[in-house]
């Protein structure tokens, strides 16, 4: 696994950079609701393309080599901003907001618009694969051995609801359960086998792994 | 499950349609992707991110109401084009491109990037699942039932392959082996069962079901 990265910034220029890129990957999210769902005529479609390349020119301008990575601040506030699941700075991520309830539980609640859909009105099988993996994963501070999903009935787009819980640890091996569903109860269960890293802490600034 | 959509239109003008939408899609592919690795200063990014809005009202300012649906053609081509997995019109999906080997097999090959990444440098678990759980659901032309994926190894992101065989079928329950891999070998299993709807066979141009 490659090393997370440290980042020697402080609390007030991870909020400063929260600010500057929020409002941007929002605008993506909504081009990208668009690109799906517009009826424009041709001509308009290839004037917005335009515009939408020289925007890319303008960000690549300057821009990292490869991909976002996972950076840390030394207070070990995390900053996983290229997560499809969860990351501010990625316009697949809905994103989904992941509240910590004590260590071992964690919810979110996610609007799941056009973008997510598989069959008619409802929710791709695997973008519930996807958030249920994130959630049970961020339960587990691990990374996934195994994850089995239950399919009780479709998820109809729109809000859902996820919930994820530690039910045993054994080792470096974690079960994890979880859910997702909609107001009218369960639509996907998931139970997984998260598996700890070796060297899960920080040791150092300049030497730092972790699980996700 | 809401009905699927058919349209009257002919094999040309399904190529003019994604001759059409797949450059705007692939603009907006590359846009996530320089949102992501950016590293230009405030004002450039809002700049860009005032671009991107005006590309974005020029596209809604005609649009469907709701989500793309998955549309027909009256000799049977689909056209899922807003799937966050294959679609032509959606920005999440690499897209994937499946390839029928047989009624029972399909492969894919896919290459991902920066905004796949969960763990530095490594496809996202739930991405992995994301493509499995689609590929495998192709395979068997149903819906997910129930999905097992177990995790060899982390995937390195980069190029990948998909494969799904229909190993067993039962009245309307298939079951479905998959594997995604790399340059060196499999690094994600799956298993599934799929469950195909009662009513899956179009019954005419304005009744229209199916399973994805």
């Amino acid at each position: 696994m490659r090393q997370f990265v440290f980042e020697d910034i402080t609390s007030e220029e991870v909020a400063r950079r929260t600010g500057l890129y929020t409002p941007l990957t929002n605008s993506v999210r909504e081009l990208l609701d668009a690109t799906i769902r517009t009826e424009v005529d041709p001509d308009t479609i290839r004037a917005a393309g335009e515009l939408i390349d020289r925007a890319t020119a303008m960000l690549r301008s300057t821009q990292s080599d490869g991909p976002h990575g996972v950076r840390y601040t030394a207070d070990g506030t995390g900053m996983p901003w290229g997560n499809p699941a969860i990351g501010i700075r990625n316009a697949i991520a809905p994103p989904m907001v992941v509240t910590h309830e004590g260590d071992h539980r964690r919810v979110a609640d996610v609007v799941l618009g056009a973008a997510y859909e598989g069959p008619p009105g409802l929710v791709h099988g695997g973008i519930c694969a996807l958030l249920l993996d994130h959630i049970l994963g961020e339960a587990a501070s691990a990374m996934t051995g195994t994850l089995t999903l239950r399919y009780q009935r479709a998820t109809p787009l729109g809000a859902v609801h996820l919930e994820a819980d530690v039910v045993a640890t054994a080792g470096r091996k974690l079960t994890v359960r979880g859910s997702m569903s909609d107001s009218d109860g369960i639509t996907v269960t998931a139970e997984g086998i998260f598996i700890v890293p070796r060297r899960v802490a920080p040791t150092g600034p300049d030497d730092r792994e972790g699980p996700r």
